[in-house]
């Protein structure tokens, strides 16, 4: 979630939780797992090989690899070589997970580690897969959203030993089994857990909670699975360490400022065909979304208006030159609204009647909450489908707004996420595994983690190389005048 | 042509060109028509009806609209729906073309106008013959490209009584069918031709010499087809006068710095999912187009170094902060490679040998000629499509680069253009009909015009509203103490 | 201290230091305390006062204000009434205090208030005095740096009833006589302390230890001043609560990021008269300081470059479109070196060496250590002042480069800083102030306490009319959907 | 004269104004002669060997320089030393002309040529002077300001031998007598012009008309000079060649786009300390000078608006990212008001009746006509002048607006400009003089002309060095294709 505050995610009743959901997309729509997005860039991809009219589960299929080994359940083996294209595609632009794997080709950090994953399957996860293995890990891997997973990238990992469970359009159903498969093995525990959402651990706690006898800790990625372990934790119930890896600087920053400021451009582009100069546009929200989204509107040449509830951010906004406002002062005249909140209802029923005829209304934010597209659906309006994702709402005067997937984030459902950006991530998570699987007993308890500063800056340090970026060394002297240690942690925790 | 010098244009033996010409989009893509490009941004809206299974050729069907009308050939008249719902969001973003509807509802300052048309048909396109038409013109129309009608808005505009001879996929053979229909026709005879890329006066020219005793002159959209009527004028045989609207202010501004400053970004998002944040790029060229890249990459955050031949654009890349270098300074580190040059062999063979890994290769500036793309077809090297207009070109140590469009202009093959931007255009060609009908006797000889500053002023002041601006007007005492009229001129012609 | 690290600031044994301390000025140096540099910007206006022959020490003249009371030691009573036109326009761009001054009308939260004060004495600063007067406190003040007071800004503190103790130029002996005049008076004992680099606490502890059994508690300002305050807080030694203004977000962010946006151009332009476009220039440093100077010279038109050591703000510059460089490679090309690192020897002799002719060499950072000057006293060289704080620094070969406040702080020695930006600072330590004379028992311990989060919001949203922005208002359902109450504070601490 | 409409500066009688003329100063301003302002920029450094009582005038004086030498009339021959100091340091931000003195060291472009020359005298017009020396030419020089000269460069130029005869201070009468001691010579007659506002031109025509019978042509530096000839020439009255140096595209870039970019913010911050982000600005006229104006304080934060006259420049202020407004709309609110229209009484006294306290007005644009200053000098308002060029005027309820310079150019008043402008300047006199001096026998007839646009070219070219800038250079094959010489001119004469 960006911009989110957390407090409100409330943990519900497990139980009851799993029985009434009605879909897996639902629910997961809470989270922002940057990954989920890849399955829009990709699809197209995929499709080429998914046009075929193979209508069997792969659950009723028996299929082995080249090597006659058949410990996975994806949809078709022999799209493994195109999914190995991909792969190799993604490895170019993850620096430092390649970097990782040439470092540990004397010492192997994971050696040993028995990692079972519920994460995005895509080539990015494959390279993220195969450098743990590289490390000395054996991996399990199921989906965490039943419609993300690359068959051909799944594809290629069966057929480079990975027992990997996972396909395009798993059933509920489907989706439980698979992660079952990855835990419920003869012969075979699992020492770490990376996951993304919280289902897998969900699982494990429901399913086989002594296997955290053995578990050496849980790496989670996604807003909604951290909340949930915060959950586990106050209420005493958290028995292993788990590492925090959604609040790591380098993956917020990137994530929202940086990412933000180039992908509401191309949401907006590849949806609207919108032309950027000399529209004005009101951004809801100052916060590291709002500041991304505000910076490069602004480049493009529109007049910004910004909306914020905190005056420190409000101050920012003003010193950055924007136009501190209420919704309702500039709300008939803007072109294009756009929510980074994390709070609800910011743009309700009221706003949606005064805006002129043609607005763009989307969200950067949180949910499907900031908009309040529910009182959209009312009699009296006229709803028309004119592109994926892109719905007219006509008003009985013929005014329409153009609203944008359907209120929820832009970015995840219309504009891609760049490979480097999953790096960090994927880098991060990596990072944040070997820390636990080699911390020494009781440097870690049963609580949740930030990543070490040290290790973010060294998550950072292993993409300068990108940018053929050169860092300057403390000399010894001016470590001891800063006070420093040469190697790191420069600033304090709280440093953004 | 973005950028281009037009001087090497040639004007080459009209018989021979026609008989040789391989095929209509290859000749075509020597032309930069911005509306060429909605060809392929509206590809996919009119695919939703394009997929029947229809093959019979338009030819060879018997059509008639509601009112009975068949003076028309087209795809498929049932489409009409579809395309009027396509016009009326054009008409949406074309407000200047709907203000001179309503201006001109006492007056009509086309009446007794035969208008002969060969444009793309587009939804603007359709903008625009309405507009026409609400005016007092009588409108016959063809494609001037073989591939970029959109059948539906042709099927509009049949239903409309609009006699069109235009669909998606015409043979060679069918677009000059279709253009004869245009201008023979019993006992009706054109005054005023419109034209984009010189096809439709070519072919007057050839068969009809006569026809033009009656026009009263030509509005001319393309850079090819202005230069195919300089050539005319020059040598002589032009025999109306002819408006040359690519070349106004407005057009060109729009066209080149400011558009490009957002398509350089969209057109390299959708086909790379690169993120431009620490890229380091090359931008060879520091004219208009260049300008608009440069302005765009820099404020997305990436390192931006410009080439340039001219000292004048050469200081002006200093002055807005960009190292002026030499290609192969820099050819070794940067990220991407955009050619804005208007020249050819900017980058040859040699520089695609020292690009690093990963490097993308794209045109912004002209033609397909800016990047030696024929010197990558050699046996060494294996070219990889991975997603439409994207091609990894693989050396044989494993290096790849990453080509886009096969170095045709990445805004027309990538990337949308603006309705906001057509709409200058097709009001600059509509005034420029109103200003050549209208002109007294021989206020316009038989040469190529720019349309008068005052228009063009008249263009620029149709578009304010949308971005709701307020001209100041003069006083009358500040336009005498100034010189000027109070309703402009305001600057000389040359005022860029 | 700008982007400095805090650790290294030795809290030397008191005594000693006291004893020792060659000047007043050279010590502190050390504090950035920003209202120093209003001495520079106000230097020419006082000098006009000043000019009078009057060499009499203000300590052996007998003045009377207007209204007979003589309890004050100042340069001349006379220069009151220009001394007020300065206190008045400053109050314009103090629209904070201002406010506070009508808000307390009614309730006066410093009724009983004895405040005394050690700060520089300016016009900003009579503003908060009057404020503080107006909220119901007495207040007897000295200055913090014996050449930064104004004169005339004294006198109309004086003929207004302030026991103002303060001149331009007093001696070490006089600076302390100034501070015991303060606090040892028959019959009045102050209860709160304004400090300003801790000297008259330290006095206090010294000589008065009693007093502070009185005292609520102490507000300091300054860099050197906190961090002699968390020594005590260390040595158990602090006997009442602290409250440390200097690490506010709002003054931060303002004195650091946004304020030196603006005063590295306009102390490089006063000083040099330099055009920014199309100089490369290197920023040492990537904090708060770097990125606001990077930002500036940015959009001016240099080719900026940035060195770092912490990876994370290496990554940062990068995705701003920074190259990150180490110094020696490009220190040969480069026409302008601005150091921003908090650190010592970041510009040595070996890179002074290497500079090309002309290039300017300037410090944004940290006291003046980080350019090596020492290094530049050596026989071989030559040194010509060209202007007041330009030196050129000239090499056997004839090369010179330009050296800017001998490496002191370019903005406190060569540009001014905005009243607005000394707003923000005195409406904090009004509010903090406040806050500690009101607190219920217990609340605050004998610790150093930053201001309060909800506070430093409370700061913010009274300058926000200065913008004329409107803050947007949290509903019921909105705050309780956040968790958040609806008067704040809205961010967690940490948020920047 | 920036952004000025130029047709209305009208070529009074000559006679005439020559006799009414009050003071020479304010005639001047009229003209926008950039090299004007260096006589603010050096005044101080100046007032250092100023400070002399002396106060004999340098017409009654006796001097020689040290090799006997006294054809000079100047203030202080002893100044020499000071002077050439000054000198050496503009040489090394002349890197143009000293690369022309080294090119000519063989051939002498110059030789046999005999220059008077009327500018302003400081260290850039020396550098100039000693370069076109360095050529072969023989030179005689006055002041084209009775205040402008700097005496040390004159002294140093006096001691070099150059006959130069100003002085800082000169009344009328010693203005016109300089002059003419410059060309009242026995047995030396020029043969170029080299001028600046054209009193010199005018002096030779009424005082030695037969003089033009040797001179080959006329440069021509100022606004107001080139105004006069074009009259000149209209009246047929221009007996030799003129060189319009104003207009040449170099010159007006740097001027006025880039040079005003930097100087907008240099001017404000001198003044007034203003603090730039956050704060609304309107800036009326978007021609390059608002341009420049508009691009700097939307990069520093301000919120800009524009007011427009021009529907194409008003389409660019919003394609910009500006809001186009009517004064009115906004004249309330903001709290900066930016002239740069080049017209008058854009700011009357109705607009700043509504002004809101504390708004700071200035001109950027063209003399001082754009504010209606005079409409201030109202017995109800109250004019204080707070510091050099800066007053508050104070309306009846305490209101204050603060008028910068008067309303004059706050660029020329109250900022420097940068030696690298007026090297481009100088540069472009230099080349001027040397094309009008070697142009074969009717290049050039008796009219006024732009500098070739391939010299224009060299200019830029030899500026180029200074930013390390690489310049490309066309293949033959390019150089065909494109239809230009390899050595240019590369753009058409109208390009900017």
């Amino acid at each position: 979630v960006q911009g989110a505050n957390k407090k409100q995610i409330q943990f519900a009743d497990q139980k009851q939780e799993f029985n009434k959901r009605p879909t897996k997309i639902g629910r997961r729509s809470l989270s922002r797992s940057i990954s989920q997005s890849s399955t829009d860039s990709y699809g197209s991809a995929a499709s080429y090989t998914d046009s075929s009219d193979d209508e069997t589960s792969p659950r009723d299929k028996q299929q082995k690899n080249s090597k006659g080994n058949g410990d996975f359940c994806i949809k078709n083996i022999k799209q493994a070589d195109f999914g190995r294209r991909e792969i190799e595609i993604a490895e170019q632009e993850m620096p430092a997970l390649m970097a990782l794997r040439k470092r540990a080709q004397g010492e192997k950090p994971l050696a040993g580690a028995k990692v079972v994953g519920c994460t995005h399957i895509t080539a990015q996860t494959a390279v993220l897969m195969e450098t743990l293995s590289a490390l000395g890990a054996q991996c399990r891997w199921a989906a965490c959203n039943i419609y993300s997973t690359q068959n051909e990238v799944a594809a290629a990992l069966a057929e480079g030993g990975f027992s990997v469970f996972a396909w395009k359009g798993e059933s509920e159903d489907d989706f439980w089994w698979c992660i079952d498969r990855c835990v419920n093995l003869e012969g075979w525990q699992p020492n770490m857990i990376l996951d993304d959402g919280g289902d897998l651990t969900h699982w494990i706690y429901k399913k086989y909670p002594n296997m955290f006898k053995k578990i050496k800790g849980i790496v989670e990625e996604s807003v909604t699975g951290v909340h949930r372990l915060y959950q586990l934790s106050k209420a005493g119930k958290l028995c292993v360490p788990a590492m925090n890896v959604n609040d790591s600087v380098t993956k917020q920053k990137f994530d929202n400022l940086y990412c933000c400021r180039e992908s509401i451009l191309d949401g907006l582009k590849r949806t609207t065909d919108v032309m950027f100069g000399g529209k004005q546009v009101v951004v809801c929200g100052y916060g590291e979304v709002g500041k991304g989204c505000c910076a490069a509107l602004k480049a493009m040449g529109s007049i910004v208006y910004v909306t914020e509830i905190d005056p420190i951010c409000a101050l920012q906004a003003c010193m950055d030159g924007f136009r501190l406002v209420k919704l309702n002062e500039v709300i008939r005249q803007v072109d294009i609204v756009i929510t980074c909140t994390g709070n609800k209802n910011v743009v309700v029923r009221e706003y949606l009647d005064r805006m002129k005829n043609g607005c763009i209304v989307c969200n950067m934010g949180h949910s499907n909450t900031e908009i309040d597209v529910a009182s959209l659906r009312t009699p009296e309006l006229t709803w028309e489908r004119v592109r994926s994702q892109v719905d007219h709402v006509i008003w009985p005067d013929g005014k329409r707004i153009v609203l944008l997937a359907e209120g929820r984030l832009l970015n995840l459902s219309c504009s891609t996420v760049p490979t480097f950006v999953l790096s960090i991530t994927a880098t991060t998570q990596a990072l944040a595994l070997i820390e636990l699987y080699n911390a020494p007993e009781g440097r870690y308890k049963q609580d949740v983690y930030l990543l070490p500063k040290k290790m973010d800056e060294y998550v950072a340090s292993l993409h300068l190389p990108t940018f053929d970026a050169h860092l300057t060394e403390l000399s010894d002297e001016q470590a001891k005048y800063l006070g420093l240690n040469k190697n790191g942690p420069f600033k304090p925790n709280y440093y953004r």
